[in-house]
């Protein structure tokens, strides 16, 4: 899959992947009235809601990029039928060529992450048969429990021919709290990376290991050197956009070759409409907007490479 | 919602918690049977024998004990119907008045961590109305992302008067890999559960903190350390008996009033029957061997305690 997902930022010339992280307050209200009048103001009717949003989105997009990546958080919060939708966007996405990254940041011990690994990555036996589940093409995975929580996904990725993101260094304000903290004279996300380098040592396809990591874009220098450390891995980074990081922060996070990282942008692209720049489209055409911050930021990636 | 687990445990005289992990493999085979001749060898399938399966346990076992803990992950690999299955396992557990934590081990940033918040132990808005999703009682969070992560949780819990249990030294052989590493000479569990405890130092109940802590039965001595880096928190305690902890290992875990600590225990109760001592139980009987298993745990702790 890491071979695939490399294709196609070739063919879109585009290392670039969209969060489809959507809450209700991103939905146009249009799209919440005709869903809420259907399902009412349910679990249900907010599911209803986001699907119809997301796919319109996929519908103006998909041409432009190699995958998405759907926070799990942002359905689960609507119990099962938030999940329903998560699995529907999975294989709609799919249907529309687009690799799937599943952002569940599991992470668990032994038998446990083999449950999560199987379910969202592998197959589950269910007496003689073998059945997928939810069948996203990466996953990401926290860390923290070591290699026992993690070596069970890598197993079915080899198994599979799948991906993993592993946390190091995350984009948010305080992860330094942990990941910083100095370790024998280097930070903790450091000696993460090493791991990540181990751990998809034998995991290379034709050109990078399919045991990639996620760092975050308002990290940039910390990007730099896990650039260093961990030269196979494909790195996800998110926190471009409406977090803060810029085109030109990127650079660093890629490697030589003009690959080895893949950026992502959620709401900077699924609620551009709300941004000044967009907001000439208005709600109703809010995922040309979408369309239209999704070029944006592919064009500022390119010139920011060409550049550097 | 901590008062309330105190007062349980006080009640039941047991400070313990029955993980609610079910895999095809421990269901007996007339449940796995009778599931597949009505759904098929299906993820529904699947979802029918781990949904009878438990129901039975939960009957046999309520009076006994103050909580269970489901783990998400045996229900999230069979996908929207296991998801399903969790759900109703965590209402019927309620309705047998067992408090339930979550094993959810979530994490993210900022708004991804409320949304597992709100899902989880809150409410989510959905246009005028506001739902409960999930709505176990506890859940057990993540914190490799630092303070971002886990103060969504926090503030959640201080609404719906809920509670946590943040991974400090979890049980798993390879835990060390990361949360032992030395930080300024100490171990980095030792930072994460002084964090725990400013996390919890303005969420104390009548006695103990909402914000507790996983600490692995299978690391003694670390329990020791950590129960007085967070005197306040309640420490969820995994790893006893299928992982190896016994009860003589866990009374550094509590404090001198006989509280602060909970001991799961999981295929060791709900696969009691495949075990030598409750063989004789046979597979058609297994959750009365359940029963019988969950009170040897509860002397086991109590004897352990009393010897201290």
């Amino acid at each position: 899959m890491i071979n695939k997902l490399i294709k196609k930022i070739e063919e879109t010339k585009a290392p670039v992947v969209v969060g489809l992280d959507p809450v209700l307050g991103y939905v146009p209200e249009h799209i919440q009235k005709k869903a809420f009048a259907e399902y009412g103001e349910t679990l249900g009717g907010a599911a209803e809601a986001i699907w119809q949003f997301n796919k319109e989105i996929v519908d103006n997009i998909h041409d432009l990029i190699p995958a998405v990546k759907p926070q799990i958080a942002m359905y689960e919060q609507y119990g099962v039928e938030g999940i329903k939708v998560y699995k529907k966007t999975v294989d709609y996405c799919h249907s529309k060529d687009l690799l799937v990254i599943g952002d569940i940041k599991r992470g668990d011990i032994g038998s446990t992450s083999a449950a999560y690994a199987i379910g969202h990555l592998g197959r589950v036996q269910v007496g003689s048969r073998n059945c997928t589940v939810f069948d996203e093409d990466f996953a990401t995975v926290n860390p923290y429990l070591g290699s026992d929580g993690v070596k069970p996904f890598v197993e079915v990725c080899k198994k599979e021919k799948k991906g993993l993101f592993i946390l190091v260094k995350t984009s948010n304000p305080s992860s330094g709290e942990f990941q910083d903290q100095p370790v024998n004279g280097r930070p903790l996300y450091e000696l993460v990376g090493e791991q990540v380098a181990k751990w998809g040592a034998d995991c290379v396809g034709d050109t990078y290991s399919y045991i990639g990591a996620v760092v975050g874009a308002t990290y940039p220098e910390q990007g730099k050197i896990l650039r260093r450390v961990m030269p196979n891995a494909f790195i996800l980074v998110p926190g471009y956009g409406a977090q803060g990081g810029k085109g030109k922060d990127l650079v660093h996070f890629f490697n030589e070759d003009g690959l080895g990282a893949i950026v992502n942008s959620s709401r900077g692209i699924i609620a551009a409409y709300r941004q000044e720049a967009y907001a000439s489209y208005g709600p109703e055409n809010f995922a040309e907007a979408s369309r239209a911050a999704v070029k944006d930021m592919i064009t500022d990636i390119q010139e920011a490479l060409k550049t550097r």
